[in-house]
This record gives structure tokens, C-alpha cells and sequence, in this order.
């Protein structure tokens, strides 16, 4: 598994600085904000689509989180990705779509119209793309019996990008490549915005890198083994929070080997 | 007054993982999403009224919070309601309506047009709604001369619910049963969106229990019990937050009893 | 320095507990209102144009942060700064403006229409109000050449407002009189919506004293105090929330005076 990783971007992240643009939901920003900033990166958030183009213009990569989409909203997600005149990274975290029609047909149309560098769901979310049936239960992902590495295969083919199916196991895959992480630990599950802070930890890591596969599968590492890292260092979900925000700001490439 | 109370709804909660979908204020989404998550429940939230049918299927239990309220949001609350028809329980937090007349003029016509199973506000809240006159201060209860368990009683009876007045002293009241809950601490009022959090709380043990004015009553009573308990371990406002988490998630039947 | 501040002022607000209005961005609400309830004052959010007049009578003192404004959010900005007829004191936060010529419009129209009490921004944002060239990066500061004390003092002569123009050293004026704040923790550059918080603070005092200058320089040494004390003592970042908002709620002016 090794030899996916690249854990000097730890490193680059905090070196570079990314700007990392996230349309986000209204449930978790503040999450994401914090997230993006203790890693390095630097977040921007924006709801108008009148400074859609500046905001593009700005950011190293873009993550576009559907998790309370409405009609405005829609306006300045289109807005954002009509502005990617250079073809920033774009993380999709398509929030919920199992759960929601309207969230499920704006999905399909954005990945119709528009090339995203990855897709960062859970299994529920990636089903609902490859049109597999699902039991969901909102924000959870719910179960079903349908092959995972099959499903976030499918996906990625589909549409040409990477998908990052997470849950207790994690699958990166580029259609071609798969990786595999086993790290994980449940209070990844009770902090609610766990997802949307990967998707945009993701988008960090693309915009400090040219090979994304290798990004994803490395940010998705790293992000994980920081949360395992965390939940041996604490106990309880309050200061399992506290602690992984500690790491997540102080976190080495060596630590991050030494909880492999 | 424990034999008002079913101390196993703890258990059943984190057994049964009731799906709360929230219509919630801009302020404290994170808070009631992560309180929801930690004892057990599943939280969903959607500002589109495109959303509402499928979001009400997948429900429980309903909060509808007036916390940041406006034209566009009353829309999708409607939407909510409209959607209720297989009578999922609501919660209803009035959030300030004693220092607006537009949130007030809203809360009233929800009350007389569709069916709410609790009430839970602070004096000031339920004192509006009980056309008191109040020294209402914002989010803050303020103060007032009125009888309190008169004005809770008053409006379980006209509108025929249950109403979980909240305070330094809880007065819960179906209009013919009262039940008191004398368990507080000053991080409550400190931390905001204690009450937003409570109300859902409320709405994950509806989900889970057909006698709501049991499950109203344990649900405040291990909330509190809760902060209590967070509060006997920790020193600092911060501190107590993350104890707070860490006890919602962790708390037994048993240990709720042992702070009573 | 010390005969600028006015220490008591920190027992005052707890004492006062005066209502602060804030016009919030999207990201950072319950940071600014935990915060604000965290040093004993009491926060209050309306998102809707028609409270404007209520809120605003109920309030000490308002902040209109500019974060994630909109054309919906305009109009409840103007609205609340219309509603404004007894002057109670407000600070504007040019959250980014120096990356967005909307916002950066939006401000400027504020500015030359309504009389604001103080401007908190940091060096990129109110270098952008000067017309000055400034290497911005979204929410951070950016850099540039241009002496700090000269483009603070611009400003503040040309909207006849107090300045706080934050970073490692605060400078605070009047375009007559300068306070320089040297007390500086990279925590808060780290936790997103430090400047938020502090821009909401400053109106708390605002709203207990008539002397906004001395209001403003004490109410920014006493958060970036606070700030360096839970910094010696915690390590990491989620620990050092967890410490800066035990801090707020309980630091005492002799405290104060300690760290200084």
C-alpha cells in the first residue's frame, strides 16, 4: 500500500499553503474551515456567485459539498465550475444523495456537464451514482449487499475521476488502480462532518500535487491514520475531537508511518 | 418524579438510532448535529422544500427551529409539515419569538395550523406564546413576574401539547400532568444553543417511544443530568463542552440515576 | 500603553451583559456567539430584514460582518444600519473584501453611507479600503509593503471611524491617537474566525462604555490576552480552543494585567 502514498505532502501542504475554495452545506463550515487551516491549507468560502470567478481565480482546488443544496445554491455551484477556465482539482461530496431525488438528479447533472477530479462519498452516496439500490438512512451510509470495490469502479469509470468510497474500509480508485485503507476508528462516525472535512482535506492535497490518484490515496491516509492517532490518545467523543484537531495541526510524516 | 421517567429510553436511543431531521437556525447546526450523533441518533438537516417529502419519510422525529427564521425558511418549514402525514412527532422551538413580532406571528400560525407534540422553550419563549407580557432579552429568557407552571399549563392546553418550559427549574406539562426537573448547571445558559440542542434530544426520544410525555420528560431529565454530571468533572466553559460530548455519547441508565 | 485601557471594563460587560446584534457570515456563527457569551455578553442573530427594528432596539451594541454576504444579506445589512436611529455603536468586518471587488464594493457603499463606530479587519482587508496594492489570500492577511500604521490611519480619517487593523501587532486609531497591541498567539491565525470573534467582543464593549477608543484598545488587548494565556497553557490547537474559551469566561483583569 506504501507505494501510493507520498507522505512528504504532509509536509507540502503546511510549505505551500493551498487555498482551498469549498462551496460548503451550512451544517458543518465551521468544521471545514478548521480542518483546512490545521492542516495548512487555507480555506475560502463564498455563497455569492458574483465572486465565483475571483474565488476560482484564488484557489489552489475547489471542493463542491452538496449537503443542504437548494435552487440558490445550485446558481453558484454552476457559477464556480463555469469559472474553472484552468481546471483547478474539484472534490464532489455528493452528501446524502441517497436520501434525496433532488440532491441525487443535481449530482448526475454536475457530473454530466462538468469533469471532477474526485468524488468522496460514503457507500450509500456511491451507490446511489452507479443507480445501485441502497438502504440509506441520510447521512449515514446506510447497508446494502452490492460489491463496494465494484461499485466505486463503476463510478470512477463512468465518469473518468477518482473515487474515494470511505467507511470502515476505504477505496480509492481510479477505474484502473485501487487502493485500499483499513484505517479507522468510530468517531469518525459520530463527529458529524467527518466527510465534509476530507473532501476538502483532499482538495488540499491536489492542489499541492500533479498526481492526484497519488493525493487522494495519501490525504485519505494520513487524514485517518490522524483520527486512529487521536482515538488512542483520548477517550471520549468531546476529546476525541480536541485531540484530532491537535494532530491534524501537528501531525509528521513519520507519525503518520508509525500508526500504519 | 422517576416514575415519570424511562430511564432505558438511553439505552434504546443508541439501539434504535432514530433519524431526527432538524429544520435548523444558521447559528448552531454543528451543535445539534453533533448532540443528535453522540447520544445516538441520526441527524439529517435540508433548506429545500423540494427535499421535505422524502426528508419526512426517512424521519422519525421532526425539530422545526425558529432560530434565524425568514421568508424563504418558513417556505420549507411549511413544506415539512405538509409532508408530516403519517404524524411523526414535531418539536417546535420557538427561538426569541419574544423579542420579534415576525417570529412571533410565524410560531402562532404554525400552532393554530398544524399539530405540534412538544413545545420547549425558555420562560420568555413560552411566555410570548402565552401573550404574557415579558422582559424578553434575545436569546436569553429574561424575566417576568408571571407564574411560571400557569403559563406553561396554559399553552400545553390551547394547544393541546406537550410544553417543556426550560430554566434553572424544567417545568414539563401535557395541560394535566407537571413534571419538575430541578437539574442545572450556568454552562447551559453560557454554551449557546443548549436549548436547540435539547429540542432535538426531545425529538430523538419521540422517535423512539409512543408515550411522548414520558419520553419528553426523560429526555430533558438525562440531558441535564448530563451537564451535570459534565460539570461535577470538568472546570472551565470550554472544558465543560467537551465533557458535555463526551458524556452524551458515554452515558448509562445507571449513572443518570446516581446524578439524580 | 496601560493608559489607554481601561481593565474594569472586562468585570462591566459581564456585569451588563449587553445584547450584541451580529450579522454573521455562514462559517463562523457559534464561534462568535460562544463567544460573545463566553465574556458575559449576550448574542443575538436574525437573518430576516423584517426583525431589523426589534433587534436593533434590543441591542447594546452591532456587528455587521461582511464574511459571506450576498444581494439576500444586503438587504438585511441596510436594513438593520436604516433600523440604526439611536447610533448605537457598530463594527463593520471586511471579511476578504480584498478578494472580492463585491465585496470590497459593498463596503466601500457602507462606508460612504453610514457612520461606522469602528472598522476590524486585518492588514489586507483594510489596506483594500485604502486603495492600497496588497498581495491578499482569501481570509488571510496576505502581505505587502505598505508601512501599516499609515494605511490604518487613512482609513481611519476618511470614514471618521477607529481603526483596528489586526495581525502580530494590533494597530488601533483614531487617525489621531495609535495604541499598538503586541500580544499575538499563531493559535489565532489558525482557528478560522479569530477576527469574527474579536470584531463582536469590541462591540460588547462598545456597548458598556461611551469612550469607543479606550473600549476598542482594551477590548482587543484583553481577547488577544486571553488568547496568549490559554496558549502557555495548552499544546495544540483543538486543546487551545478548548483553554481560550475556558479563558474567556473566567479571566479577571488582574489576569489581564499579568500577561501584559
Amino acid at each position: 500500500m506504501l507505494t501510493k502514498l507520498q507522505l512528504k505532502l504532509v509536509e507540502q501542504v503546511r510549505q505551500q499553503n493551498p487555498v482551498v475554495l469549498t462551496i460548503a452545506n451550512m451544517v458543518t463550515p465551521d468544521k471545514v474551515a478548521d480542518g483546512l487551516s490545521a492542516i495548512g491549507a487555507s480555506p475560502i468560502m463564498s455563497i455569492a456567485p458574483q465572486e465565483s470567478l475571483e474565488m476560482v481565480e484564488l484557489a489552489n482546488a475547489i471542493t463542491i459539498n452538496l449537503g443542504t443544496i437548494d435552487d440558490k445554491q445550485k446558481d453558484e455551484v454552476i457559477a464556480v465550475l463555469k469559472a474553472n477556465h484552468n481546471q483547478k482539482p474539484i472534490v464532489l461530496d455528493p452528501v446524502a444523495i441517497g436520501a434525496s431525488h433532488y440532491r441525487l438528479a443535481f449530482a448526475k447533472q454536475l457530473l454530466h456537464n462538468y469533469q471532477f477530479t474526485v468524488i468522496r462519498g460514503n457507500a450509500g452516496e456511491i451507490a446511489a451514482l452507479a443507480n445501485i439500490n441502497w438502504h440509506s438512512r441520510g447521512i449515514d451510509s446506510g447497508n446494502g449487499q452490492a460489491d463496494l470495490h465494484k461499485i466505486a469502479n463503476t463510478v470512477a469509470r463512468e465518469y473518468h475521476c477518482i473515487v474515494v468510497l470511505t467507511g470502515q474500509t476505504d477505496i480509492i480508485t481510479d477505474g484502473n488502480n485501487t487502493f485500499i485503507n483499513q484505517l479507522s476508528t468510530s468517531y469518525f462516525v459520530t463527529n458529524v462532518g467527518s466527510g465534509d472535512v476530507l473532501s476538502s482535506v483532499i482538495a488540499a492535497y491536489l492542489g499541492v500535487s500533479k498526481d492526484y490518484y497519488t493525493a487522494a490515496c495519501t490525504a485519505t491516509t494520513v487524514f485517518t491514520a490522524t483520527g486512529v492517532k487521536a482515538a488512542r490518545e483520548s477517550s471520549g467523543f468531546g476529546q476525541w475531537q480536541v485531540k484530532f484537531r491537535d494532530e491534524l495541526a501537528s501531525i509528521k510524516s513519520s507519525e503518520v508511518l508509525s500508526v500504519l
